[in-house]
């Protein structure tokens, strides 16, 4: 087992070596191997338009007509059905995304690179709201504030950081754990430290006054807008412990709200897969769980990398959202997740768990042994179709996602 | 006992539903009551120039300069010493400043309204800097940083105030509770969740680009500029419930640097005087405790109203400053605050101590009776003229005021 540990254990010290910043804003068309127009990369394991949950179908029908190929949702519901569209998982090519996770061809995407080891992630900006092609929302602000990303806010996001050099994102990863946030369910302190970050920059560079008004009163408000920033911390730090031989730590969570995946370290790029689980929370006023979808979205990386659920001490008023009466519960779900993990980071912290270090290294072995599945906070979209977002809550990991990949790396080891 | 039970749960529920707002920025000599040039309130209690701390005199010296009483700052220490300056403590005109607290003639000057009970208060803008004349600094950048408050920043923040309307200070404060904040010693997600709500209006109302740049590249990485605005916020929730019949809850706290003094509600402006207490702390490389002058500041305007070390629960990697090896002492120090106060908030509460309302309404006779002083965060300023900030720490409140004003209020009652 000696090989094993040593693996866990350089894995467990890359993810907290890892030093991801914000670098660049890039065009998903430049950046992603073989994208073309048809291209719809989403969250989650793979899967085909027919085994689609509502919400997914939902934001590749937006994403069409976005891509301008076809002009209404039926219209795109189609395409999307004619065997034209290539569908994959962001996973599978270099970026995440939350919920539904559509990234297409036209979309300006954040350029997230790991300065520890040089690896690259990409995602699209935050919607930073509730009506969001991500929850496969069909409100008609949806598809105008796309254009707006592509037109108005990459290129200026873009020059801001040509101008100021990459945003580290870890620093502020490591200050929101101590404001109360655990960078998954709540990433309001991340996102406004965020925003004080380029504000400066931004009045410096965007020469056009009333664009400048527009990207202050975005992201000025914003209580998630550093949703995705922190995703793609996570998987650029989770992308630097891929393919060590004999690790058994987990590099990806994902689903794509019919099939939860992951993958494991030592097993590269393969999906082990299972039903997504239901999300146990809390919903809009006029929405119940029987309007929820299934978990979904890439979001559960920051997971993979000790945030959101395992990080849930940090930000203990959540547990309220799952019916836990008192906050220490919070603590409770940390030391839980400390049990899975080989251990805790070392300059990632929450102050009031006594300076405990957020879990790292999500060890298939220990999570089949102790049957204890990581915990994973999120939204919560509606099942059906062009509905935005309606909750939010937690899910727990399937087993039986473990449960595979345990049996396949012992196969592998022969 | 009832009528003072009474009274004094009368003065809890008032602090409780007080609702701070910045409404307005104005100038000293607008509003200040009998101001003239030869004018300067200071922290704290009453004081004489011969009795002045280094850090205070400093600041009287810096005052004057900047007021054009003086060409130097040893020809400012001339003035002041001549007997043609009239000192007074901040709290006897309306008015609150952290460390000296100066307050001048010339200086701009948030407005904050308690608008539930309608009463205002006044309070400088924060220097954000160690370099500052709160801190007696004689670093050439304070003086024009002043001038600067004066002439753009302060007209800048008025106009966006009757552009958007006021900014609910008591939003930021329960927000920054559940940030990690105790608002004293920690204001840094107060700071920045001010700047997110003012920059878009500023943005629209700063005619001059280069003048927004300015402002924005002032406030944006401030993580202190909030200190004084949760100043004004305790002072006008602590007004609300000034001169109540019967009351033996705290009004303010208050330390000049020499003396130590408290004001009690039913005993209206008379002040309660010890020596300061020295403040246990770190200090910045190169000062220690010898070079610490005494306790300091109005600042305890705000464990006057239960927050900085009352609440150091809210933050509790702070008592890492004062050598305590477990953050969970963070919540003794809470809980001990609770035992001095008429009650806990019903809707400021601190999420990771299981939403516990914070302290509220310091009651002279449970101080007196438990011995249990107050508790205080606080900057240090070196004890000699012309430095700056040199650490921070904690202090606690004299016990003496406590008896002196407990035996004060017996005579009342005859």
């Amino acid at each position: 087992m000696g090989l094993i540990d040593d693996a866990n254990r350089e894995a467990y010290e890359r993810l907290d070596a890892s030093n991801p910043a914000l670098t660049d804003v890039v065009f998903a068309k430049d950046v992603l191997p073989d994208i073309d127009k048809y291209t719809v990369s989403h969250a989650g394991p793979p899967i085909t338009w027919e085994r689609m949950s509502g919400p997914m179908r939902s934001a590749v029908m937006g994403a069409l007509v976005y891509e301008g190929l076809a002009e209404t949702r039926e219209e795109a519901a189609e395409v999307a059905a004619s065997g034209k569209i290539k569908f994959r998982p962001n996973h599978d090519c270099g970026c995440v995304g939350p919920m539904a996770g559509v990234t297409t061809y036209s979309m300006p995407l954040c350029e997230v690179t790991n300065l520890t080891y040089g690896n690259k992630v990409y995602i699209a900006f935050n919607e930073s709201d509730i009506r969001a092609l991500c929850f496969g929302s069909a409100d008609p602000v949806v598809i105008p504030r796309l254009h707006w990303f592509e037109e108005v806010l990459g290129p200026a996001v873009k020059d801001a950081l040509a101008e100021m050099g990459p945003i580290n994102l870890k620093a502020i990863v490591t200050k929101a754990l101590t404001q109360g946030e655990e960078l998954h369910n709540r990433i309001a302190a991340g996102s406004v430290l965020f925003f004080r970050e380029i504000a400066p920059t931004l009045v410096r560079t965007v020469g056009d006054r009333a664009q400048l008004q527009e990207i202050i009163d975005f992201l000025a408000p914003s209580d998630y807008f550093f949703l995705n920033l922190g995703m793609a911390y996570g998987k650029a730090s989770a992308d630097a412990i891929k393919n060590i031989p004999y690790c058994t730590v987990v590099t990806a969570m994902s689903r794509n709200g019919t099939d939860f995946g992951i993958k494991v370290s030592a097993l590269g790029d393969r999906w082990f897969t299972s039903p997504c689980p239901k999300v146990k929370g809390i919903y809009f006023p006029g929405y119940s769980e029987a309007d929820a979808n299934p978990d979904l979205g890439d979001s559960a990386i920051t997971e993979t990398v000790g945030l959101g659920g395992c990080s849930m001490a940090a930000n203990p008023a959540m547990v309220h959202l799952f019916g836990a009466e008192s906050t220490d519960v919070a603590q409770d779900i940390t030391r839980e997740m400390l049990e899975i993990t080989v251990g805790a980071s070392k300059d990632k912290v929450i102050p009031n768990m006594n300076n405990q270090g957020i879990p790292l290294g999500i060890d298939i072995r220990k999570v089949v042994e102790t049957e204890i599945c990581p915990l994973i906070n999120t939204g919560i979209a509606h099942k059906d179709p062009s509905h935005g977002q309606i909750g939010a809550g937690v899910s727990r990991a399937p087993l039986s996602c473990f449960q595979q990949a345990l049996e396949a790396f012992a196969e592998s080891l022969g």
